[in-house]
């Protein structure tokens, strides 16, 4: 009975879908498994136990954690299925649902569903996808480092949706990164590629926001102290949280306006550059046109026509359409086409 | 006395307009009728009673549900006219009405009013047309499938409104595949037919927006816990639409943004176009207008035109022009026009 | 001291400005004059008092009105001006204001202010302009149909709100009408005439929301139960006309943007003619611009010009340019120009 | 010690900076004077004493009303600054700031800050400039006209402010003048004088906006009766001057959107015009220039070009050409250009 | 003991990071070091103790803070990284954070974040950067001018909030102007520098909005009395502070409504002239491209054209050409075109 070494030590398998973490101020034990029975068997009531479950295809696992913990039938369906973020607070425990990003490359961004269930002793998260943002996080856990071993399962949640939070910056910022890029793009080369980046900024934007506002009210409603499973003392870290959250909303209408923005510099470079194109068929067509008209009417074949017998009549031709080009370029000038 | 057999099993008519469900734990009846008296002494009292009216039309037969159930009048003219989803505590009953949605082809949907009176012991559903969403789950209340056949009236108006509600997801992400697809052709070829989808698919946007706001007020009346007719342990089910309703207004928020941001896409991808012809234009113009004027200077008649009498003369002119367009060339590469 | 007998059955004559409708479940009286002790003296205590005013001109009659009713003199001030909406409780009766519609002719809506004062036993009701809206009802109630004669004054101001927020919904169908068409010739026809006529829709849309949102919070101040006027019992009366106003200004909501819709098809509508007159110009201009300037060459006065000489010359000179304009419809139709 | 005669009668003198008039129902007595003690031994206790400063740079008066009233630094400091309407309770006095409208002439409005403080026999006013607004109602005090003389200092409070939203309603009645005459103008002419014009209504109006929203929620907080200072018999007062000032955002947001459209109109209006410019050219070159393509090709100098040796030759390049102008004049008006 | 005259009247040096003011109504002493143990020597219980960090960089004289006065860890935390302006009560002080703006050069606003940690007779200032915004006030708290030696800590907070919110009024006062500046070269000068202009303001409008709107939050908070830090008496003061931001947030809404009719005033400036220019060439077009057909007519080289024999061909030619020069002169005039 001392599965301390193997679990914390072991290599983590492509397979592990199924993990305890289970801790207290003196103890730590890992276990991974695929077998949900074998890991039930390992919580232990005066600790703190965190399941994590990888993927949701396997039915079996949920339905067993479902019955072992008698979680409500709707909550299931919640973490099986695409949700807004949401807190709800059942008899026995706490339902915490939220998005996690992934930023993968250009501008798209790709959204994970994580859910989390807060009981008395207990942690269970259940995420779509492996995913390794939490590594870190266990690996101080494991060392002790930081608060997390000397207080309940409450900061465990807290500081798991800190570290998702987290996240939801360097997203932002990036985000704001490239709307400085688009911005500079957007005035020298105003092209449909320069647009079509704009408009998928303002689309990431929009899911966002999907994602960060009922974020907001969840942790809201934590805050007030509404739930009985986050201890009065740590209500502060979830109004630290919450608080970032603001923030980032803030954050999101102002790039929503700046992005909003880019389109009207866009728009408006269009038109400057449009503009450019009309003047300069308008200065060369109202040039040669007269000139043209000119040189037509000495091309005519009248037998009568005096100046054709001048002999300075030629170039008296030449230095009146000289004279009105001048004048034209003048009256060009005066307007500010060039 | 023992109806059991006949009407569960009998086959519906298409003149069915009238149908009673009754059950409990252990019983279930189904009689259809057109005359509202028999159906009536089918009702009883420990059992859900769940009447179902098929088209509005019948005046007779919705008179004399008003009277056996005492309805208020004013409640059976929101059942007859077109109402905003609204749910209304009366004293003898709970009275909710909201739209059921067919999408029919193309963009268009089409609504229908459901309405549902919801006493002590029975539930009374008014649909304008004849429909099957309710078929499926029909067999699995006589099946005895789920949790219905242990729950009380409240319970199956939970179900009924879920099964809409759900329906709502169906057409809402077929919004968003046509969004999709309509994005891909805009950027290809923005063409008047795209712009009328594009405004076909707002509109529906905003009859969508005109049926689920008001449905969400109602819903939220409930769930608040003000309603006698709704059991305490039954209002997480209905804090499940809740949450369900609020989920397809974000979505919706989502769609309208995303829908004026193809409108934006639209313009643009016009503008370019408008652009690019106007470069064409502008292209051919400033290259052939000059060159225009200079053979019709040697066309000219004059008698004293030296160069015509060169013997290189033609050619010379040839090489100018060339060097004339090979200029223009440059100058609108340098411009970046093509 | 049997007046039921005239009045009820006398003809109306122009100059009626001043009706009394005495009644109650066995009696009903209506007496019509311009002097107003006349008319007081035809007030009995245990019946439903109503007094029309039809024009606001006659001063005289305005002020023995507000000395026998010992009306507020700012109320006399909010009857006489044009007034917001609204409902006020004075210690002594309510005081009720509301815009009525008129459709006149093409998208003008004309409107009329029309004021009520709820007593305990009294209604007076005070309009701009003589109006008709009111006799069907005049003649139900005379008649005894419906609940009425069997109600007290609170429940004739219901029905009074009712007839003229059901004439709304005779307005705003219409301007769906209007939408209807408008969008069918938009599509078609873009012309200025077409835009005025968004433009007016859109301006009536302004008004009617100037007169219809206030209006909501007017009666949901009495649906709360504020006033002492209205009985419990018919609150769900004005319930039902809240709903309805509500139900009105959330199709405004839909209308507004129904309109702002139509504008945006109206400007594409323009820009794709506009764009179809440029591709036109293009057109002609880039095939006929270099041919011009070809024919131009062979215009020339040069001595030594080879081709013109050659026998085949002409001949070789057509076949260039039929294979140049082969070649640039070709290139149109690759670039999907028409 | 009879100062009635003097001052009531007294010619007003350029200078005069500082005014008290002094009433009850019997007596009334005006003092003015450039000297601050000499008025503050004419207040009396037992009425209303009404101190009117205009002006605000004499440092002097200032302080020794603030020492005299014991008003507080704060308060002195909103009184000299620029402040937004707000209504404020002290402990000995309620201090109430908003904006008086100047119309002077085309849009352009100016405003004045006028402050008041109110105390329990007492009402201070602090004006920016001499104005003679109040006039008319000095006089009417003097004479003994409606109820001002019965009533105390905050009926004296509540008719000035009445005095200065009345004129909000002439400001608002020109603006919406001259949006009808602009709107008549721009379908006509759409000039950048036109632009010019709806672009400073748009902006007076969002400067009108920033001083009627906020004394909408001043005047909401003496409603409410959260003052001491106005009694509750002089409430239904103050009310119907707060639904003056609703009244006029409700008009306020109405005008906005009016000028909105009114843009949307000019715009509009504009490109009509430039579609019919660019229409006309379309049209001239879409003719002439395929004519002057052909009368180019009979220009030519080839040795061997049959058609020019036909006696009817030109005669049928005639034809040709008018059967082309002919078709396409068909053409435009098949595509009704014209 | 006598510290008083050495570090009052001490000159300050460039590394000074670390300040201690502390007075009370008789004594006033200043000590600058940058070893934090020997400011925490000069603390005294019975005076106002005021702390000023300038600059971040110094984890050792920030964790020494930390643990001499308890701050919690979150507060480190919020002071170190970026923050939203907000006011949070702990159990021993009041945190509150705001942004102190920097206007350096054009358009563009630095920013930095100053925070502040009030205890019962403590004030700690943490600023980004070395500022000299407060040492005018510095010099009045030494030569006690003004009310502040009178005063507790929670007062000097409120005066270096106000510093702070006067610095806003500047700057906001200096985009006013830009906004001035810009609209008049805007309706000269349409150029793409301009639009950059207004986009530059309206970036600018949109951060600063994120700086004040939670500013006027957390001040609100304080105003509401919710903070045992502010006495009673004080609350007036912040009062009046959150009232100036109210005035602030009102005045950027005013100024974002103006940038954004600026860009409107820009677009149609830019389409204007694009008109003239199309209208140019629409003239010259017009004109001359008939014209050039006409002499195209008669340089054709058909043996059989009578008019080029007649003696007054060539002037008839001439003047048809004149007349409709004329004629298309009028019709550009009729149309208005210039």
């Amino acid at each position: 009975m001392n599965p301390q070494k193997t679990p914390s030590t072991s290599t983590p398998a492509d397979c592990e879908i199924l993990e305890l973490i289970s801790y207290n101020r003196e103890l730590y034990d890992k276990y991974t498994a695929t077998s949900v029975d074998t890991v039930f068997t390992h919580i232990k009531k005066d600790r703190v136990n965190w399941i994590n479950v990888d993927g949701l295809n396997n039915q079996d696992i949920i339905e067993k954690i479902q019955s072992h913990f008698c979680l409500h039938s709707l909550l299931i369906d919640d973490v099986l299925s695409d949700q807004r973020p949401k807190a709800e607070e059942f008899d026995d425990y706490l339902f915490f649902t939220l998005k996690m990003l992934y930023r993968i490359d250009g501008t798209a961004i790709d959204y994970e569903q994580i859910s989390f269930v807060l009981g008395k002793d207990y942690l269970i998260s259940f995420q779509e996808k492996e995913g390794d943002w939490f590594d870190g996080f266990r690996e101080r856990i494991r060392l002790d480092q930081g608060r997390v071993r000397k207080k309940q399962a409450d900061y465990l949640l807290y500081r798991l949706i800190d570290i998702i939070v987290d996240n939801y910056y360097n997203v932002l910022d990036r985000i704001g990164d490239l709307i400085d890029e688009t911005e500079e793009t957007v005035y020298q080369n105003p092209s449909t590629r320069t647009f079509t980046r704009i408009q998928n900024l303002k689309k990431e934007l929009i899911f966002l926001r999907k994602a960060l506002f009922p974020l907001r009210d969840a942790l809201s409603k934590i805050v007030k102290g509404e739930s009985d499973f986050v201890k009065e003392e740590n209500l502060r870290f979830f109004s630290d949280v919450y608080e970032h959250v603001i923030h980032l909303t803030d954050s999101l209408d102002t790039y929503k306006d700046l992005v909003s923005s880019l389109t009207d510099i866009h728009i408006n470079a269009m038109n400057t550059k449009m503009n450019e194109v009309m003047k300069v068929l308008t200065v060369i067509s109202t040039i040669f046109i007269p000139l043209t008209f000119i040189v037509g009417v000495y091309g005519m074949n009248f037998k009568h026509m005096p100046e054709l017998d001048w002999t300075w009549g030629y170039y008296g031709v030449w230095g009146i359409m000289i004279v009105m080009v001048v004048g034209m370029l003048a009256f060009f000038r005066y307007k500010k086409w060039f």
